[in-house]
């Protein structure tokens, strides 16, 4: 059994996601935003960062997406559906866009939507950086993707969980007009009854 | 072979430093910044993100330090010298911190370090954002690492990598002064031979 401690809305929902396409068996500890958009300050007692997803399985407590993704595949992934294809390759690709979603692409998006809330005049340099970040990256992302219909290629692979939480951020910034085949990469992952299991079952 | 991509100064070195201790043979291309603080357009024709660590080895090119050290530990580190201790909970902790360097930890020091750049007035919402999240992180790895060594307990492994470099830049930022055991932890690494090695090879 893993219990799952889910702050809506966020990127949360794409670990649900995960556990709806391994079959494994979860429960929910559901957690909703404070007004001001922050994750309550019971979630603390999950896991001191006070962020989500952290899963608790096997007697002990676990954040960081791409580890829980990780730890998920290695225990439940028996049939290799979510990992790399074989070959050396194949595995650094799956690895690289694994981490990608997590480590280089959020940070611009991030700012992107502290800077959405601002009320003041946006400061230049904060500005200028996250503009043209967030334009490199999703430029970045579109010619990897190219038509291929998943990241890996043809089949959803553990990468793409990630990746569809930058792209909502994206859209939700109205970052993703200039980008019409991301929009329709999103799209059809967002529209896979495994996506839409996970959002009946936490309501996003 | 592995060459290396390597932009100074940056979180590439960390990355030399692995394959220091890995003792893995290979090249460096060094790139300088731009007056700016930016990596050079050169950078973009070795990975279109333009950044670094990049290595390309056996006919590929990969990116992402967190996946980069999951591929060259997969093959170069036989003797599981960094790698996680046995058991599931070890393993699943040790995942956790190696991702944890890029993904949770990274933004809010990233926020820091452009406010610090910026002339006019830091934003509000943007200036408080990073302040707390810097916080909460500086504490939450205070709390973790306590009086061990090292962040897995007695030896050098992995995730020590991506945390030197967080709290390197914490450290320039000023931030560490209130974190005296951080800043021993960080002392003792970079102090470590293997990095003074990166060091020498690279000039940072």
């Amino acid at each position: 059994m893993v219990l799952v401690h889910h702050l809506r809305v966020g990127r949360s929902v794409f670990a649900v996601w995960l556990l709806e396409e391994l079959g494994i068996d979860y429960e929910l500890k559901i957690y909703e935003r404070n007004a001001q958009g922050r994750a309550p300050e019971e979630l603390k007692q999950a896991h001191p960062l006070g962020k989500s997803p952290v899963i608790e399985t096997e007697g002990f407590t676990l954040s960081e997406s791409g580890a829980i993704t990780t730890y998920l595949l290695d225990k439940y992934d028996t049939e290799n559906k979510l990992g790399p294809a074989g070959g050396t390759a194949a595995k650094a690709q799956w690895l690289q866009w694994l981490h990608y979603s997590e480590a280089s692409a959020f940070a611009p998006i991030l700012l992107k939507l502290l800077l959405m809330r601002e009320q003041q005049p946006h400061p230049p340099i904060v500005s200028a950086f996250s503009t043209a970040e967030v334009a490199l990256q999703l430029n970045y992302i579109q010619n990897y993707l190219a038509d291929k219909p998943f990241l890996m290629g043809d089949a959803l692979k553990a990468p793409d969980f990630g990746m569809c939480f930058i792209l909502q951020l994206a859209q939700k910034l109205g970052e993703l007009e200039a980008y019409p085949s991301l929009v329709a990469y999103l799209e059809r992952n967002l529209a896979s009854p495994g996506f839409q299991r996970a959002m009946e079952k936490t309501g996003g």
